[in-house]
């Protein structure tokens, strides 16, 4: 791309000739439809204030621990990356600064050759800010005054851009005890900003702050959270007020994925224990697996999607966390295993109707040998699409050849971009489209689909989320 | 397919065009080769018999965990597939239950997009009984009608099939107590249909009927299986009757793949603690990896072939077990591990001279990890091909790149159909030609074998089979 | 390549037409770049020496553990293959013997299509020895000749070859007690070739022969090593040795990546018992961790790159270790885990300015889950190219599909041929550079990248190693 200044227009179709006019056909017809956001991280006080965009660096470098962890990788601290210690408030950077942390990211622009990071990165530039200049050293300084000058212009705040990229719903991660006024104000001005329901921490009974937790949940449910039972219900009250404001989802993120129940007194007995301090770390895991199994049987109730993103290491550089807090891009993936820890969720709900189970992973191991088989029985399975880490050109066409064969496409999740970094939904679900269109292609060059059926599975994929999170 | 309503005759064959006429030539030498099928499950009765198959539901849908899985995915519970509950006496379907079941199977046809059940159908429906008409909910009454006049002509009945499958030998797969009488005949009428020694039930102390089927065994055999070796010896018995009547392998599937040897004493111990029925699930599966080791002991000196299929968690839904019992689309793979679990049999027989052990894995990662290796070097180890979940397109050339690498063509064990799908046999051997003859053409076109190379090997994988099962 | 007799010059490029002329393009510009071999098995000594190699068998067949073992598992007992038994001293095999052994490659050949023993060694035949016949039982006898006639021709000795390979620089492996003095020979000779420190048997107390590897080590650094911080001290001795004779790696490999530290009095305590040796396996398993982690720390302090070679169980059929020692086919690879083996070793030393840990995985299934994201954040830590059973084109592909999205191709080791074979050296290596720019011709064609940029990237990779080994 750098080459010509312009994306190509074929950009990630495949270059076989027998595949890439079947590839465009198939791209060119769900190329503008509009996107669904299931699942991401954008903060909806950002769409209610509509303020402009500071500067490029705060918007495009400092957030997106993608951009940042290969920056470290090659060098460069955090704090010159913009990235405040925790405990600090999180300031936005001088000009000087802005441009200093825009800087870096241009002279070492080439370490991200091959990544989807410089795909996703040049597309904004070119596609939404009109630079198609490489970034390099040289180019720092120009690159920085064009993008700062559209972020200047009433075009590019935050509602404007919603509208231009056509977002039709754009979900949100919220802390339970958020009371989602930014939401039903968005909602109110005919944004569809949906909430999404994120327990993680109140399910983890082994994480220092656990008891502040309860006492926030038990202030904003209404519910004494001194016992397990309590505990569930509370979460439970405050799933109600999430689907009053427009969720359909609830968000589960845990370092396995086990759902093993307790008997009612052994949880008690744990949840003392833990409010106490004294659970051991095998006894809060124990809980956790029982609080989340209770989700699961909330969800059968109120009707919640239940997405689950487990196998992450959190924070694997204790020096960096203890530094600059969660989120700075050292979470390692670990091995994942589905088939024993989802089986007693699947036995008591994976049949039930309406009941959804979206199931994402950062081990591609699972896709073949247990994700795809267990969506291809469990009518509530939804195999979720490359997540973090793995939500990359070639990694889709993985997981599309590693699971479309035991489960079909009508199981599949859909696209989600899980991004912070409002900028790059765009690009992000342009390059689903693109690398969807080259899998479809290759089957109907393998004469294993009509060029016509491709395309109906084609525009399928683009509004399969909205059956996968009820949206 | 359904575009032109006729199978393309280059189908699956690799559309760039440096490989397609290679990929061609290669295939159209082995196209007509007839077919080897050293394990499956067709019923031998069915050949015995040789009446006339019923419907099309109760031929090509219920039996068929491939097609009812996916379809229970989609919402269609079982019994509306024809699966009667566990305990009531299988019945064939009416002619409108039959009719109802094809109705829903063509329905939700489109859910099959992308999966080797869509091929497999399509293929036999165009090929064999001449329906090239798409499944829809529009065509469904056209197609059963089609279908059912053919299955009433006498060249549809299992035995006239049998002959122009083409097939040279059909491998079943039976218990150790069976008579082998449907064998026995069908071979004194010229069929080489070969039972295969299946012990698993007798193996595994840990399943509530492990005592009755002591009993059974202990009639069969006339020999007492009161104690360890007196089950092995009993098992021993009925592997000679089974080679009397044409056997030439025994096969395992097991929950993990360990051959850990006990002492006599230990194995013995826990034998009467199993028969007492206070065994625990480690002793159990302890005494079960000791008793696989005792039948590769037996292999080496009654020369049946080993065939291991393990790493599948049987029954995943409890309450569609109790419901429907067994085999009915919930099996989901697990982890494997190969390299610990085999080393005590290999340490003892895996250089033993005419011993044969082949390895089939539905989790991927052994593939290159352990199998590949382990193949390279031992003279008794054949890699086999990818089998249930993986006996698909794309999941059978990421095998042939992952293992033969390492382990080159002459260690793997040959195509497998694994089918209870009859009808279904030339459409999977004819499918795991293509995607041979197209890994073989990549590999001419990148100058790593000669075409006259590539066409040896094709025409050798077609004959794998015959050496890796002794056939 | 038999087909035609001679290696065809686009061997291993893909043959999509869309790709080949860029892939072309990309690997001409490296082609006849030097080579850095910062890892292999050559012994210093036959450089030293440069003595004419013996005959085509013992420098070909015998000593190379990828030839033997695909021999063996075609049912050639190692002997046959010139295979000495352990305690035997190692004897040249006489002419005739060596023959018989040629003579039984020549016989299996065809076993090797597929394989890369195939390709290197026609790649050498033809390109080194001027044999374009392919290898069968009928050409056995001229082939013999051929190669051995250039065998006795000067320019076939070791430091010509050395010189003809445009090898700039070769690393051996070493263990710590060797004086080097090969080195400082060969160095002082113009021949950049480096020892690397290679501890492993003095950092693993399971194993029978510790106590007195302690005792050899003790006097080599005149340093006590009855304690484990003397055996650190000692090592830390014999690692400035081998800096001060032109080291600049260190190289590991053991069973797992562990790295748990121990307290100083328990690592004393378990030193103690295991030079006793009534260390259990579990505590000879946690010193061990706890030395490789003072090896990191060593690393710190003098600056020696530390490679990781971890998940192969060695010499898994005890018959044959028993019989011909180690190295002998029979090494094989168990599932490798990094995230939370190295945890504490990153914790402590993963952003310690200039520290660099090369970390290589037979295990595939690490590459995208862990070994990516980990070098993705850490400055320190280098993802290794593909090592043994992978050293393959299809595996080295799949590796760069694997890893550069996410850590970009700034974070890769440089290929590393890893051999004990001195001529497949220049073939090694050229395999990986067509393979890279086959890689990143896709990306090209796919407009993922510039075709300047690539070719940028290309030259990058062949001089990787020396950044990422110090040389």
């Amino acid at each position: 791309m750098p080459a010509t200044g312009t994306p190509h227009p074929d950009r990630l179709l495949p270059p076989d000739p027998a595949l890439r006019p079947i590839a465009r056909r198939l791209y060119e017809a769900v190329r503008d439809a509009p996107i669904v956001s299931p699942h991401g991280h954008v903060d909806a006080r950002v769409l209610l204030d509509d303020a402009p965009f500071a500067d490029p660096a705060s918007l495009l470098v400092t957030p997106d621990h993608y951009v940042t962890r290969l920056l470290h990788a090659d060098g460069v601290p955090l704090e010159l990356l913009g990235r405040r210690p925790a405990g600090v408030a999180s300031s936005p950077p001088s000009e000087a600064e802005a441009r200093a942390i825009w800087q870096r990211l241009c002279e070492r622009w080439t370490r991200f050759r091959g990544t989807p990071v410089r795909w996703w990165l040049e597309h904004e530039l070119a596609d939404l800010f009109g630079v198609d200049e490489p970034l390099s050293a040289a180019s720092a300084e120009r690159t920085y005054d064009a993008v700062a000058a559209r972020l200047a212009e009433p075009a590019f705040r935050p509602r404007a851009l919603f509208r231009r990229f056509r977002l039709d719903v754009l979900a949100t991660t919220d802390d339970p005890c958020d009371d989602l006024a930014a939401h039903a104000a968005l909602q109110a001005a005919g944004f569809s900003v949906r909430p999404t329901f994120r327990p993680d921490p109140y399910l983890e009974p082994g994480r220092p702050g656990w008891p502040a937790h309860l006492t926030r949940l038990a202030k904003a449910a209404d519910t004494d959270t001194g016992t397990a039972a309590g505990l569930v219900e509370a979460l439970s009250v405050r799933r109600r007020h999430f689907i009053e404001n427009g969720a359909t989802a609830s968000d589960h993120a845990h370092l396995d994925a086990g759902t093993e129940p307790l008997s009612a007194s052994e949880a008690e007995r744990i949840h003392r224990s833990a409010r106490a301090g004294t659970a051991t770390p095998a006894e809060a895991a124990a809980l956790r697996r029982h609080l989340l199994l209770e989700m699961a049987r909330c969800s059968c109730e109120d009707g919640l999607v239940m997405a689950l993103h487990a196998g992450v290491l959190r924070g694997h550089h204790g020096p960096t966390t203890e530094r600059f807090g969660p989120d700075t891009g050292h979470d390692i993936p670990v091995r994942l295993e589905l088939t024993r820890s989802l089986r007693p969720l699947l036995e008591r709900f994976g049949t039930v109707h309406g009941f959804h189970l979206v199931v994402f992973s950062t081990d591609e191991t699972v896709w073949s040998r247990e994700l795809a088989p267990l969506a291809g029985f469990y009518p509530s399975v939804y195999a979720g699409v490359p997540w973090w880490f793995l939500d990359a050109p070639d990694a889709i066409r993985r997981f599309h050849e590693a699971v479309t064969e035991t489960a079909g496409f009508s199981r599949l999740s859909g696209f989600v971009d899980d991004t912070r970094a409002f900028c790059s939904i765009p690009a992000r679900h342009d390059m689903a489209r693109r690398i969807e269109a080259g899998t479809l292609a290759r089957l109907v060059a393998e004469h294993r689909l009509g060029e016509d059926e491709a395309a109906e599975v084609a525009a399928g994929l683009v509004s399969q989320a909205r059956t996968a999170f009820k949206l």
